[in-house]
């Protein structure tokens, strides 16, 4: 099992890597302070992996342990849903020194975060990702929060855990099209900051695709720690923390117009990545064959390289105008500089936006 | 104008205190830092003191100001209410850089700073409190939220405001309940930590209730220095600032029981006074003269000093059991040590907390 610390002050916690971790109380015992534990999960995940955390969860000396379970999926990431937490947090007489304990992906992550961060004010909060996209993503940042019909994520808190439990045995399970998706962000830190790893990630995707655990729990690890020194330097996002959203601008608009849950947040962040690589490389920062490699790269994941079909460049623009990357009018783009090295660029022209999307496949 | 200074700090406020200070752009300008503004208000403040704020905002150089009036009442503190202000930000395409302006009692504070605190995981905040109990309890502590059908103030967030301002000329039309509700805080200030302050109230009550400019600035600034010195030192309420609950684990189950709007916070919460008041004395911690005193001050006040009628013991005790101060299963009291000082107690009987509620009228 590997052990990496996100340094955050007060507030750092501890990510464990490895197989066989939901069963094992000792991974989960240090970490819970009251007696009361609500495991939050969805209709997927549940039958699958919720009788071995409640088998971990029996050694901890707990007065009670309640479950939920959520529908599956990013269509139901919203305060409706959020609210069944908290009613079954009242039905069941939690208090304030009750956990929180998300057992799924993303979107159970984040809605059970926020209500770890809203429920009188804030309970502790365990995370157990179960999908490769979580586990290199959500599990790192303190980001949670639920969409709004007008935006994703548009109400959420920054809420950081007490332990994420990363599970690679929950891997195996996952159908191919989620695997990619996660690929993409793993992907991404080779790009804004990780040029080594870009490196080995071109000579091991086979090994990766096909699921070899040790792979899995390289390419875990380095993800987590990429992203935990961006975090640690700017951990409320004023600043750095914005190369994280490298591809994001551009996925958000194709996961809006699209409507959420037609294409996977990691698919469209893979798109968004060649759309910014491709503005990037329009404005001569990057050459023509790092653009190449990055496709290819993608296109190994099994993940797309262009826009939706029939998507228009004014849809992107339009539904890019309310992202939240806009400061006062202005867009903010995250581009590359090189290979592992990401920048905020706030002087792209409607116009290079435009012509950058047409190449990626934008009607 | 009277000026305070909350010390948390980077998250330190100040609290501006005086007579016309809402048209003064001076007085806000610098604690806006974006080019946007939402003022959230209700129906029955906006027709009151809206377009005085607003031409205060006009001296403030914004791209937008926007508005937006919400229900009036504790009934309305929910979560729909909530997604209204979210709605109104994201249909105005309100940016991460906006400012959220509170215009109103503590239901459109505590919810519109909570819809600041988790709007795109958190924007700026400027309250400006316009009933008495907003000014010396709100305005001071970073509590923020909304109800739940089963329970008060459930969901939330702690979130500081950048500014309060709190402008006596607005206590001038405070219906005559509502502003005896607030006069029940500021007796609180009195009672836990402040014995010189309960002693000026003993004797400027008349002055008070018949809102002299003076006597309430004193009394609102005395306020929230009180509370912001139990703040500063336990900014999350993990010790000694549960003592700010006085009366209010009592109260709250006033208001629970008879159902949210039936009774003013302030008034359930000057009755849970009388209530803790005489537990105290049950313990043999005060004696019986100091409970006549607190009976007599909040007479004065015109605060009601007794249980709901026909509300019963068994009623005050289930509704406690859900309260927030309840920690693994055990109930946590304020009550007084003696005049100026209250302490955390979790050894009560459930026959002595009986004994004090048939004391004080419940059945």
């Amino acid at each position: 099992m590997n052990r990496l610390t996100v340094e955050l002050g007060e507030r750092s916690y501890p990510i464990l890597i490895g197989q066989h971790l939901l069963a094992d109380a000792s991974n989960l015992a240090p970490y819970i302070r009251g007696r009361q534990v609500m495991v939050v999960s969805n209709e997927t995940v549940a039958p699958l992996y919720l009788q071995k955390l409640l088998a971990g969860l029996a050694g901890c000396e707990l007065e009670r342990v309640d479950h939920l379970e959520l529908p599956d999926g990013e269509a139901f990431k919203n305060l409706d849903t959020l609210n069944r937490i908290f009613d079954a947090l009242l039905e069941r007489r939690h208090n304030r020194s009750t956990t929180l304990i998300a057992l799924g992906g993303g979107v159970v992550g984040d809605m059970t975060g926020f209500a770890a961060a809203s429920y009188q004010r804030g309970v502790d909060f365990i995370q157990v990702p179960t999908t490769l996209l979580s586990q290199v993503d959500s599990s790192v940042g303190g980001k949670t929060g639920v969409n709004h019909p007008l935006g994703k994520n548009m109400i959420g808190a920054f809420y950081q855990p007490r332990l994420v439990l990363a599970d690679m045995d929950s891997l195996s399970t996952l159908p191919p099209r989620e695997f990619s998706a996660g690929v993409a962000e793993v992907i991404k830190y080779g790009l804004i900051c990780d040029s080594e790893f870009f490196g080995w990630l071109e000579a091991n995707m086979g090994r990766l695709m096909a699921r070899d655990p040790e792979a899995l729990a390289f390419a875990v690890e380095r993800s987590c720690r990429d992203k935990a020194e961006v975090v640690a330097a700017d951990e409320r996002e004023s600043g750095r923390r914005a190369i994280l959203n490298f591809g994001h601008t551009f996925g958000h608009a194709i996961e809006a117009v699209q409507g959420y849950g037609q294409w996977l947040h990691g698919e469209a962040v893979a798109a968004g990545m060649v759309m910014a690589a491709e503005l990037s490389r329009l404005r001569g920062d990057i050459p023509v064959a790092l653009v190449d490699r990055i496709r290819q790269l993608l296109a190994a994941a099994e993940l797309p390289v262009s826009a939706p079909e029939a998507m228009t460049v004014d849809e992107f623009l339009d539904a890019m105008a309310v992202d939240k990357k806009v400061i006062d009018g202005r867009l903010r783009l995250i581009l590359l500089r090189e290979l592992g090295e990401a920048a905020i660029v706030s002087d792209c022209s409607r116009d290079l936006i435009s012509e950058a999307l047409l190449r990626c496949g934008a009607v």
